[in-house]
């Protein structure tokens, strides 16, 4: 892929940086790269949507001049494992003691719901307290139909979520988790 | 969704549209849209890529100001159908007796390989001499692979291809072709 001078893409040193510095999205995309390497699975995060007000004409091809950011009503990232459809999004939140659940808007819950209405795997990846948990769909759902509260205190997460462990590569093995939650029967 | 006034979401009345005049983005939008009214599919055309070079910021969110689009490496369409994943390409070519495959870029081309791997549903939809054909993906590797052409002739694109007919609601029903295909054993 061809970037202009302006824009760099990001290399990662795992080694030297140790993904502490590194945000949620920049190590689930290099863990997405890797399993993809790898043959493992193809799961991309999916472009933010945007609405394209203005554009002009170069040699080097189109170029927006004006657009702003659409409201996504899917999750983050999604794609292929294992023979089936996976989804989830990602959220790290700075409260120590609960998930906002302005995090996540109204038309995202409804996809979530739907794609677990289809037989897909759905789930939250959260950073919290500097631990990363996986949050199935259903055990997320479970929780705001039965609270009337605009959080998840980090208790419920604590005690539902699976707790993803940094590594070298892939940074975030999110995969095997899902092995564990998902696919136990095959893998047993 | 919210939308700046200068930019007006299209209604399509396809009674009065008869369709012809719509593009093949715009049908298999509408069809999908009526999928997921109807609760059959969540397929959705993901965003086009963009590279954003500078933004300003208003009382309405962040607003880009410079950008570009970005070579895509998977297909414009993803979802979950009958369990599974599918995904595919929507192109239209001009050309009466053959489709350039300068349509499909390489990391493309892959990528169908990639998700035929993995298990995934994958085909192009493409529209030429006015009809609407779904040519699987493994059809459009067998041909690409065997043929050193620069396009595919008109010719085997009808006879390895599955017509989609026009309809009132969806437009396109493409899924009906899909049962046929892939899901043959469980619809009989």
């Amino acid at each position: 892929m061809k970037y202009p001078n302006n824009l760099k893409k990001i290399y990662i040193n795992p080694l030297t940086h140790k993904n502490r510095g590194m945000d949620l999205e920049s190590e689930l995309n290099e863990s997405n790269e890797y399993y993809r390497e790898m043959d493992k699975a193809l799961i991309y995060k999916k472009p933010t949507p945007i609405g394209v007000t203005d554009v002009s004409y170069s040699p080097k091809g189109k170029i927006i001049e004006r657009g702003f950011f659409k409201e996504p009503s899917t999750l983050d990232y999604n794609g292929l494992y294992r023979g089936k459809y996976i989804e989830y999004e990602a959220k790290v939140t700075q409260n120590r003691t609960s998930f906002p659940l302005a995090n996540i808007h109204p038309h995202q819950i409804n996809h979530v719901k739907s794609v677990l209405r289809h037989n897909g795997i759905v789930f939250l990846v959260i950073k919290m307290n500097e631990i990363v948990y996986l949050l199935k769909g259903d055990d997320f759902l479970a929780y705001i139909e039965n609270h009337e509260r605009k959080s998840i205190p980090y208790e419920f997460i604590k005690e539902n979520g699976y707790m993803i462990k940094y590594s070298y590569r892939p940074t975030l093995d999110y995969l095997k988790i899902v092995d564990e939650i998902y696919f136990k029967e095959e893998t047993e």
